[in-house]
Formats: structure tokens, C-alpha cells, sequence
């Protein structure tokens, strides 16, 4: 059996972390294991099963020899490095936005969207974490039942904006428990002109704004959910808008979700057993029992929840459905593992030839 | 001037609290006050303005002599104490559920439709808070463009469940910050046979389970929607359905609404011109400045703050939106005292000939 030379590139951070414990889980045969970041974390140990491993600084070097690459340190470091490592015959899995449009990128959900690995030209890249546990779900429901539109709105945690988004909400909520006046630093954007508290409080703003007053977080949504499930960024054949927001929860991300299928005779149950059995997918879905998706129950899971599952009473093939993951997980560190161990089961972990 | 003596009936909760300090504020003449509650709060005080009134347990004789009463002690308590006060000549402001879908029974948010106060028979109903500020904001659009369907996912904080949810989100929070697992004892429903921490967590659940798996509260915005803005509860001429989601927030719900206008031509601009002059409106909307309704802004005030209006980008006439309001005022004290206000203005203060 082939075994691999991997690297982690952003090794330190929040889905860093997780990258490193997703991967000691996985399938994917590692034979060595590097550990990349900034200079600033260069020497410090992290540990990879049983081995302790010394973070390196990440340089175009540093992918020597290295075959299979994770990345999660921003865009402009993605931009910078991964040509570097696809040069040097690694196949990198990033986790940034920086590729996701590219035509020559495959976006990919193994649940959705496997077989698009197959084109890949040294960089597949991996979706926005609310993107990932929205077509987790809808996929089976487009592909049995056709889709006409979605309308999603996002309540998204701390966790997404990496772990000095998470130190600082508890921060803030302390100081608010405290009866002090929290500091803000980080949220919404860090570059931004202006932070607020997120703690007992809700910012309608992720990322920055683009045009026509949508922030670029609600323009992913949109464009990289007809990517994935319909091969095509820009395509009107599926309208999908969001509203995207950010509430004080540290993992975990809820989605309240309306759609509309093109066949207008389906049915709650059907679509409901229909998710029972969809990959990826833990239908949570019975009221009489209180039983729904929630963020402490999806915390440290690979699976997307899914529940609250009804037909809208206006619209003939309407429905609005709730959906919870592990934003970390499934949203980034396992979503990009996931797609190492299909790239090694699909024998796609090879130079290209551009 | 006509002076009034007035009651709260439920003078000690989250919302009686402040219908006492929202009508020391009024335009009210207020000749005597009294303030009701439980036999367990009986003989504690409470200030209204420079008197300190000492509290009575609630009781049928209790309104004799009393012209108005602002009711939130729950819907058991309002259909068996209020008709005992309309009986001694009193007209009442309802803050609960029990009377909303009487079709003999105004249910009003002054900005909208204080004309229906003409028809009391003694008792007025206050919406649900999550209603009231969603028709404040789309009122003057359907006055203006036609409405023909809208859909609402909320983010409502603890304090819509009362002082004990408030205070159990505080509790829970430290719990969890000191490394300790929360206890829930009143989340989603305090008589419901689970309990969930709403502390650092989202629970797709507020009131108890209906019908085809719509909450009581997502029905309640269905239905007060349609009654306020069109005058009957059960109309088809417009669409309106809801997903009603808890957030760890202790004050000020937020709304994330698409609606679509008859009107298709109608633009961004003219939407925020139109609201920016609306009654009960402040328009903060301006994203190049990052400014948007939070909770944190809107906590204390009466105002209900629209913002992140823009263009759905698929449907003609399909906008989205963010609404943030205090839930405790607007979404009930206020509401209520505004109710008692306009009453005043009306000369509809008189007991009633049934």
C-alpha cells in the first residue's frame, strides 16, 4: 500500500488543530507527517498520534518530498504557497477561498461531488463551511426530487472566524457577566474599520461587503452551492440567496433553510426518509420528542444534523428544514481530510502535468 | 383632562417591570396606579415614578374602580381575571396570547393599525413580540408596493421567555465559562418534558409544537401577521411563514425576512426611503460604514431598526432584510403602553355595552 508524505500548512489554528486530529483518525496511510505555520509558531510541538511533531516555518521548501498538503492559513498565504507545493508534486486540499472559483479547481463535498477530484490540476479547494452543511443536505433532495430555489439564513459561530474569534467571545461574555463593558478586536472582519462584541449579541455581517450590499460570506453561499451541486458558479437554473449572521456560539453553525423542489407532489415523510438514509446525514427530526439539531449536539461530529423538516403551507413544493454541523469539522478540518482520503481511494494523489 | 386609574396585572416579570416604567414615561394621565401580581409578591413595593406602591395579589375585586389595565401574567391568568375587569368597567391591554385570534378582540400595533381600537369590547390584544416588530418594518412597504408572501427567520433572545430565562442564560453562561455542565430547567418550554441550555447553543424550538411541526410562535407570526396587516388571521392573499429559533441573547430579537412586493419595479432605494420615514422605523443601513441593527443597540429603546435591505438577485420584487428590535419593549411593554396611549388620544377608555 502506498503511503504518504503530508503536510499541514496552518497547523496552529483552529481548524489547524482539528486538521491534524482528523487526519490521525482517517484512512489516509500517512508515512510522514510536517506540521507547517508562520514564523512566529516555528519550533513549538504539536502532537500527531503518538508522535511529538516541532512546527516548521512554512517556505516554498518546506514541500519538498511532501506528496499530499492541507491548507488552512488564509488565502494569501494559499496564494502564495500552494503553487509552490503543486510545483514540487504535492496535491494540496485548501481550505481558504482563494482557488474555490477558479474553473480549474474542483470544489468538492465527498458526498456531493467526488467524482469532480478527478480533474484536478494539483488544487482542490474546500468549501466555505456554511456552504458545506447546506448541500451536505440538500444534494439528495436535488438530485431525486429537482431544486428551484433556496433561501438560507445563517446563524453562524465564533468558530468560524478562527480560535481569537473563539478566545474572544468567552472573553467578552465574562467581562459582560462581570458587569464590565466588553472590548471587540476581531469581529466582524479584523481588517475592518469597525469591531463589535459578539457576546449576548448578533453581528448581521460576515466578511466583507460586495457588491449590491451582500457580504462576500452570503456570495459564497451562493456561488460555491451551484458549483458544487450543479458543476456551475454563475448558472440561474438554482436560485440561492442568504443572509448570513453571526451569534455568540462558539462551534457549531444553524441554518434555517427554504427551498423549493420541481417535483410539487413530494412530501415531508419522503423527504424525510430520503435524508435518513443520505450520506453524512443524522436526520434529528421529531418534535413530539423535542428532538431538532443543536449546536451542543453537533460539537466534535463529522455529521451534518438535519430536522424541523415541514412543507410550507403557501408555496406547493416549498419546505423549510434547520441544519447544524460542527463548523470546524465538517466545515473545514474533516471536509478537507475527507477529501484526502478520496484522492488516496481514487488513486488522484500524484504530480500534474499542466 | 381626564385622569385614569390604572393596573398592571403581573407587575413583577421581565415585561410587567417595564410596562411600569414605560407608562411612568407615557403621555397617560395616570390618577392612581396599582400594581397586581401573585399572592407571592403581595406586600413587596414597586416605584412608579417618585411613589413607591405596594403590590396586591390579583383578584376579581381587585379592578374595581379601574379605568385601564395592562396585562402580562400569562394567558390563564388574562381569561380569568380580565373579563372580571371588563365586567367593573375596564378596558384592557392584553400582552398575552389568549385573546389574539378573537375576532372581536383588536389586536394592534399603533403604527399600523390603530384604527381597530374604534371596535374594543373591552379587551385588546398585544402581539407577539417576534410579530410586532416584522409589521412595523413591512407595513408601510405593503401599504406602498403590496406585499404577496414573506418569510422570517428569527433570532430571539431569553428575556421573550420571561425574568427566569434571563436569569437561567446568565447562570448557564458561567457554568460553562467555569468549565461546569449547565443545568436548563425552563428552555424551550418550561412545562415541556425536555430542557435544553440555551447558554453558548441555538434551540429551533420557542412555544410548544402545532400542527403539521410549526411552533405555536412561528404559527402566532403567521397568523398576527396576517390579522394586523389585512385584517383577518386565516387570508390567502399573502404568504407568510416562520422559523422560530432561540439565541443565547438576553435582550432584542433579530429577524432575517424576505418578502417579495407586488409591485416588481419598486427598488432598494425607495424601499429604505420609504422606511427611513416610517413611523417606529430607524433605518440603519449603510454597509460601506458597517452599520446594521444588533441587539446591543437596540436594548431600552422603542424603536424598531431595519437594515441590510437589498435586492434578492433571482426573484423580481424579492428583497431581503434584518430586523432588530427590543423584544421587551417594543415587543411588549411599549407596545402595550403605546395601546394604552393611544386609547387615551381615541377617547376609547369608556367600559363597553356587550
Amino acid at each position: 500500500m502506498r503511503e504518504y508524505n503530508v503536510a499541514i500548512l496552518g497547523a496552529t489554528g483552529a481548524v489547524g488543530n482539528r486538521m491534524i486530529a482528523q487526519l490521525a483518525q482517517s484512512s489516509i496511510p500517512v508515512k510522514t507527517i510536517k506540521l507547517l505555520a508562520s514564523k512566529r509558531s516555528a519550533g513549538q510541538t504539536l502532537a500527531f498520534r503518538d508522535q511529538s511533531v516541532v512546527i516548521e516555518e512554512a517556505t516554498p521548501s518546506s514541500f519538498d518530498g511532501i506528496d499530499l498538503v492541507f491548507a488552512s492559513a488564509g488565502g494569501s498565504v494559499s496564494k502564495q504557497l500552494l503553487p509552490e507545493a503543486v510545483k514540487r508534486g504535492a496535491v494540496c486540499v485548501d481550505n481558504s477561498s482563494a482557488f474555490r472559483m477558479d474553473p480549474t479547481v474542483p470544489l468538492v463535498v465527498p458526498e456531493v461531488n467526488p467524482n469532480d477530484l478527478a480533474n484536478h490540476q494539483g488544487i482542490i479547494a474546500n468549501p466555505n463551511c456554511s456552504t458545506i452543511q447546506m448541500v451536505v443536505a440538500l444534494n439528495p433532495i436535488y438530485h431525486q426530487y429537482g431544486l428551484k430555489r433556496v433561501i438560507v439564513s445563517t446563524y453562524q459561530a465564533a468558530g468560524g472566524a478562527g480560535q481569537s474569534a473563539l478566545d474572544e467571545l468567552n472573553i467578552q461574555s465574562q467581562a459582560i457577566l462581570d458587569g464590565q463593558t466588553p472590548e471587540a478586536h476581531i469581529l466582524p472582519v479584523k481588517s475592518a474599520a469597525k469591531h463589535y462584541p459578539l457576546a449576548f449579541n448578533l453581528i448581521p455581517q460576515i466578511d466583507v461587503f460586495d457588491e449590491q450590499d451582500y457580504t462576500y460570506e452570503e456570495w459564497k453561499m451562493t456561488h460555491e452551492t451551484k458549483k458544487i451541486l450543479l458543476g456551475d458558479p454563475e448558472t440561474k437554473a438554482l436560485a440561492v440567496s442568504a443572509t448570513c449572521v453571526r451569534v455568540p456560539v462558539p462551534i457549531g453553525h444553524g441554518e434555517s433553510v427554504y427551498f423549493e423542489t420541481k417535483d410539487t407532489n413530494v412530501t415531508p415523510a419522503e423527504l424525510k426518509a430520503l435524508l435518513a438514509s443520505a450520506p453524512g446525514v443524522v436526520l434529528q427530526d421529531d418534535p413530539a420528542q423535542q428532538i431538532y439539531p443543536m449546536p451542543i449536539n453537533a460539537v466534535g461530529k463529522q455529521e451534518t444534523y438535519v430536522g424541523r423538516l415541514r412543507a410550507d403551507l403557501d408555496q406547493p413544493g416549498g419546505f423549510h428544514t434547520w441544519i447544524v454541523a460542527d463548523n470546524l469539522l465538517k466545515g473545514a478540518a474533516w471536509n478537507a481530510i475527507q477529501i484526502g482520503e478520496c484522492l488516496v481511494e481514487q488513486d488522484l494523489v500524484h504530480a500534474t502535468i499542466n
